[in-house]
């Protein structure tokens, strides 16, 4: 019997519980640092706008975190999400390796966001809030995050990147669909907004600004916490649902990765799907992990591991993490989502022990990438996932070189459908490649604060 | 064991033939004529512009009809779709009522349209043919046309309805990542499209107009066929595996629908999901199926049962059929798929001989639907399928009124990423409805032929 091209789990088969690559990493995570003090952080700190069950996952050192019933019982709108070989990008690109995707975009918002969107939800709706204050870039966030609010009956505040706000249109109405609030950032409801907006009038604004107006929102009103799409522990922990699912779906086809690809950006996809093979990784396996970036924000492969913060108006912890400092202001490429001064914590420390890989390109070639994926595989990706097909072609291209199989996983994070516009561009010649220049990365990394 | 949410069913399980509903008429249906002559048409008349595998399948009174192996293989990107059961939309409307929804819009162009497109591209490529022609509306057809095209290697040319090409660029867009040229309707490319210019140089356009050039487009090349993406027998057939799945999905789950419900513009997506549910009740199963429309558009529920033209510049065949009048001009609603004039041969017979039920809506009241079907199912749905849901939701609140449960069917048929300005209006309390005033149904049927 053929195999089959697409393989599923059953809806019993799906992850009870999430994956903390915490409980095994082989050296320790550095300590969260308080903006003011400069001293290590506790559940306190965090209080004002988390709710206690958060904190602790963002600390816990327990390797399996049960997913509670109420996420689960959403989750299976779409999850267990599809694996999926992709035989005719094989064919196209006559490689003798194997390449499968995991379908993330087959969520109801069109990302892999929906994953922790749900559980954060769940919790702060648990803990007695009636509110969430988030920032969204491209507004995969925003969107995933309306979404779960509208499910478990809260209230959705989003700032997003001003600059986002005006060239995606659809975006806002989708979060509107969904009950959520969408203002343009910077804005006039905050005192970092107003700050921002009297020395530049015209700023289209960033993500290291919109989560200073989200966490000034959140600490200011007792009825309201803060949800972020990626960087944090916690966020990392329940996209790992992702890889869990994979390796079950990969080990049905009586196959296993020698590579896992994903794009890049605060670290939430990434590490979704490769902490559970990072960990097999821990245990001996030959499994190798690839972060692909963008060049334009070249966070991994050309920032410091440093201590920084995670915003513009230094209202969050101080986090050990590669950065490019939080004054870095990446160019307008167009995916959004991987324009991150930071990274993830977790993602960043492996980065550093060499325990994974990471990689960049130019904007052009992913998406000449994306073409290629959409006229062989039918799914037109979002700009983010173009960089994870990029990276698993780079792989397979490898593959045919040495004459060997390999067998290779992405991730493909999220559809393109609301990022047409950049398709267009693209196919009219318009797009540019802006990889940073030296003199511009230098000059990002003076913020720094001195720890 | 809980039941599963959503019922798949594997690769293997996919259905391997088409349904021809026309070996089980109870009534034949009338020939389509000549638009010159008014004689039946035969195989010569329809070959400069279809394949001869099209003609045939066009008047075969052969029950199942095989799905070539190159047509399947594609399908598998997607099919079998999956079959959700509504189970939070049934806790919101309160009622004993099952609701099942077969999901199209997981489909790589996000709608139902691509099970015709394969097909068609796959026969016309067996003919040697080079290139298709076709229109477009709200976009669907011709985003599915050009992705079928990409597949098997031909050029895909696109008129596209002027209003919604103006209105909707990500359409466009999309058809141009896969390779597909498209074009505003009425343009100057055509002899048709030149004389709606000469008389109304600001046309907004119209599918009947856009027909009429795709269709000149197409006769006048040997290397170019015709495509249309509804109404006529064979685009149903390649629909009908839909319901086919739908079917098999119900039976494992140990379920079958009373009613049946689908939106109907030219009737591919209504006859995919309900002509093997109408076979079954020509077996004396109880099952109803309904077909909804736009009160806009009301074509089975206040149109005439009659030969007319398919086009504007009358060159199509004429066929029998509910129609508004060829001339007749539907509003600018949001469901751009379902503003036709006409309606399938097929369908219109079943509706005549009272094998089937019809009911129109008007916009605001699927808006709202949708709405509720977003919130709570978390997928926004076109504003075709809207209505389907609207009618979904409607037997659901009969069966709470009766205090009896009742299985219900519909078909999602695609998701409305790409109509999220529509959705703006509607939240923006913008949208208005038109239902259509006797005086102008009255009018648009003075220009049938007199056969």
């Amino acid at each position: 019997m053929q195999k089959e091209r697409k393989i599923f789990l059953s809806e019993s088969e799906m992850p009870e519980a999430w994956y903390n690559i915490q409980a095994d990493l082989p050296e320790p995570l550095d300590p969260a640092l308080h903006p003011g003090t400069l001293q290590p952080i506790g559940p306190q700190d965090l209080a004002p706008i988390f709710p206690m069950e958060l904190i602790k996952q963002e600390v816990s050192q327990e390797r399996w975190i049960g997913i509670p019933e109420e996420v689960r019982d959403k989750y299976l709108s779409w999850r267990p999400s599809p694996l999926i070989r992709a035989v005719e990008l094989e064919k196209a690109l006559d490689t003798p390796a194997k390449i499968y995707y995991k379908y993330e975009g087959a969520s109801p918002v069109g990302s892999h966001k929906l994953n922790t969107a749900l559980a954060q939800a769940y919790y702060n709706k648990q803990a007695g809030i009636k509110r969430l204050a988030t920032e969204t870039g491209a507004g995969q966030w925003g969107s995933a995050l309306s979404m779960a609010c509208s499910f478990f009956g809260l209230e959705c505040m989003v700032y997003m990147v001003k600059v986002s706000y005006q060239q995606k249109p659809y975006r806002r109405s989708f979060m509107e669909v969904f009950g959520g609030s969408v203002i343009p950032s910077p804005s006039e409801m905050t005192a970092s907004g107003r700050a921002v907006l009297a020395q530049h009038p015209d700023s289209n604004g960033s993500l290291a600004i919109a989560i200073s107006e989200a966490v000034e929102d959140a600490a200011a009103r007792s009825d309201t916490n803060y949800a972020l799409g990626s960087v944090l522990n916690h966020v990392l922990l329940h996209q790992t649902v992702i890889g869990l699912e994979a390796r079950a779906q990969l080990e049905k086809a009586g196959d296993y990765p020698d590579v896992v690809v994903a794009c890049n950006g605060g670290g939430s996809n990434f590490g979704g799907m490769a902490f559970p093979f990072v960990a097999d990784r821990f245990q001996g396996k030959k499994v190798r992990a690839v972060a692909v970036e963008p060049s334009a924000c070249p966070t991994l492969t050309r920032g410091v591991f440093a201590y920084d913060f995670g915003d513009l108006a230094k209202l969050t912890p101080i986090m050990k993490m590669y950065t490019l400092g939080h004054e870095f202001m990446p160019a307008g490429i167009h995916a959004g989502g991987l324009r991150y001064h930071g990274d993830s914590p977790l993602v960043s420390a492996l980065y550093h022990h060499k325990h994974i890989e990471a990689r960049s390109y130019n904007q052009r070639e992913c998406f000449e990438s994306a073409i290629l994926f959409a006229r062989t595989e039918g799914i037109v990706p979002a700009p983010e996932s173009s960089h994870a097909i990029k990276g698993a072609i780079d792989e397979a291209l490898a593959a045919r070189e040495e004459g060997k199989s390999r067998t290779i996983l992405f991730t493909l994070s999220g559809n393109g459908y609301l990022d047409l516009a950049a398709y267009d561009n693209y196919l009219a010649g318009k797009l540019v490649d802006v990889p940073c220049p030296q003199s511009e990365l230098t000059e990002g990394l003076q913020c720094l604060p001195k720890v």
